[in-house]
């Protein structure tokens, strides 16, 4: 268990300039604690702009406050509590809220996503997914959208067990859409919803990615009901293939415009389903190795934070980092090739380079410089 | 070149008692040409019942007259003209009838196949898949049926160039069904129609699955355009993906029954696909190792007929294997192990028992015992 201590400033941390789960874990790897970080990191960056200064600890005060004035909790990407095949994410949030019942995360879970503007014959077959599925002892994982997402919650919400958990890109205290109140509202009081936000944060579109890596992080596999071709759910699918877990999409004619996003992904390697049975029947026998064959993109080569511990601090090395870098992503192990620097040197160096708002962070282990050259 | 006496001895033999495609083949393989294997036989065959009577000199001659009336010529299997993928078939057919221009099975071929009582938008995607197939210049085969199949002749008819096969079930002289009178004649005029059965034989019931299996033998890729479960469309398909063809389906919503069989197959590994161009791509490619991934089910070892030529011929080894037999189907494989007997002796006994009216062959180098016990 954290101290009250150190959860503070965990959330302190995370809520700081420039600081995102990747260099979060890094802090947290070179300095031990949170707390130990915030205390070095004002004399460890500058790069020629004063000193870096962390989040004010008043306004995570009030952010404490918020989240237990809204009935919720705060969860640790390391501690017990947090659902474990989440945690197993890269991208893994360092930190999360959730407001009821958190033993439902501990079940199989299965996240059922699609389109807002679905079909009526989707909606209802996302409700009966939903339904059948819970019946069968999963947790169904949705986004609290209107359309597909909707439907799906509330066919498990059906059953009086109340197997959901309700994702949203907002902070806990923040509802949305609007169409959901009620539906954001029960699902927090009878089943399980989760924030990655801080409170008081109001959905916005960079947010909605991060929110379905989380939908994907959860559920043993991700079903796509009805999507367009580029849709969020799409991106929700993928991510759920890049972490190893099953894709599964219902199909539909091509001459349905509506149904080209999950034909496209049938035949880039997702399982085609069309009963709750067939998602059950897969869901039950995996073992972590998906029926479903996704080209997953190729990852950054492992690297294990640990040996952040020792590594050099070295400012002329960051500089030949930096020198490295252009508005163009690129990705770390090329770095580390190019300069000939040690892993763990150049991660350091991106690591102060993010800190000080010189660098930004893609998927894939990318990275390029942030702002204009 | 065959000459006319050989030409016209393999007809008869074809056409004789108790023969199919495996003993005919046999048979040449034995004699070396059909003219000694008719010659040799009544006296090879009897197990107690009189000599082996081959088919009649003079029903192959009306026979020969009805398909030059027709207008039609004889292929045989091994013969230059023959189709050359349908000949890598193991179940080729050793002769068949065709009417009109035999370069179009030169060309690459596509197999659309489907649903008699299709729905209309899926008859209107047969059609657009005909034409767009045969513009990007493969020639459409299919069955003649009413719904898909007339369709797909009718998209690959508008074309100048008429690039289309229509095989049929009946002999090459007999029109079916009754609403295609015109699109046989005008295929068999402008394009090329294909029959394996001898002229004036009415289509029945157990004519259809070999038909099927010559339009998924002439194709690289076999496509089903709607289908339901259990449909002889679904038996072309797995026949194709059998033959190390690409199998394709095109997807439709699990609450349109009129798509189950295509979901179906999708499900069982063909490639899903929503416009021609995705099926020219595929083909474009395909260099014999097929995207789609079939189970395929265990065939029979590979025996080499020409061991044939020198085998023994012996009467009690042919009881011995009788004896083995049953009205279950068993593998020969299986009857080589547990007779102890050489592949070449256990073909011979089969052949014999296949002659003489005891031996049933089925799919997969089964064999069972015919009539009662």
């Amino acid at each position: 268990m954290l101290s009250q201590h150190e959860a503070f400033a965990r959330i302190r941390l995370l809520r700081s300039p420039n600081i995102g789960p990747v260099s979060y874990r890094q802090l947290l790897a070179r300095f031990g604690t949170a707390a130990a970080a915030l205390e070095a990191l004002p004399d460890l960056v500058s790069r020629g702009r004063g000193p870096y200064r962390p989040a004010p600890a008043d306004s995570i005060e009030r952010e404490v406050a918020a989240v237990r004035k809204a009935g919720a909790r705060y969860l640790f990407h390391d501690q017990p509590d947090y659902p474990a095949l989440l945690a197993e994410l890269d991208s893994a949030p360092p930190i999360i809220t959730c407001r009821g019942r958190l033993a439902l995360a501990s079940a199989p879970c299965v996240a059922l996503v699609g389109a807002r503007n679905a079909s009526a014959a989707a909606v209802k077959l996302a409700r009966d997914f939903g339904a059948g599925l819970a019946e069968a002892g999963f947790t169904v994982v949705s986004g609290l959208a209107r359309g597909i997402d909707g439907a799906a919650h509330e066919g498990a919400l059906s059953l009086e067990s109340r197997p959901t958990i309700g994702v949203i890109a907002s902070g806990i205290d923040i509802t949305y859409p609007p169409q959901h109140v009620d539906l954001q509202e029960r699902i927090a009081s009878e089943a399980l919803l989760i924030a990655e936000q801080p409170p008081g944060t109001e959905p916005r579109g960079r947010h909605f990615p991060s929110r379905n890596r989380i939908i994907a992080g959860l559920a043993l596999g991700t079903l796509v009901v009805e999507a367009a071709p580029k849709s969020g759910s799409l991106i929700t699918a993928r991510l759920a293939g890049e972490a190893g877990r099953e894709v599964m999409a219902i199909p539909g004619s091509p001459l349905d415009a509506r149904a080209l996003g999950c034909n496209q992904l049938i035949r880039e390697g997702a399982v085609l389903v069309q009963t709750p049975e067939e998602v059950v029947e897969l869901l039950q026998s995996f073992t972590g190795a998906p029926r479903s064959r996704f080209r997953v993109s190729e990852s950054a080569a492992d690297f294990d934070y640990a040996e952040l511990a020792t590594a050099e601090w070295d400012g002329a090395g960051t500089e030949a980092i930096a020198a490295l870098l252009s508005n163009a992503p690129v990705a770390v192990d090329e770095l580390i090739r190019q300069s000939g620097a040690s892993a763990a040197a150049v991660h350091m160096a991106l690591l102060e380079l993010e800190l000080s708002g010189d660098l930004e962070r893609h998927e894939g282990g990318l990275v390029r410089r942030s702002g204009p050259q």
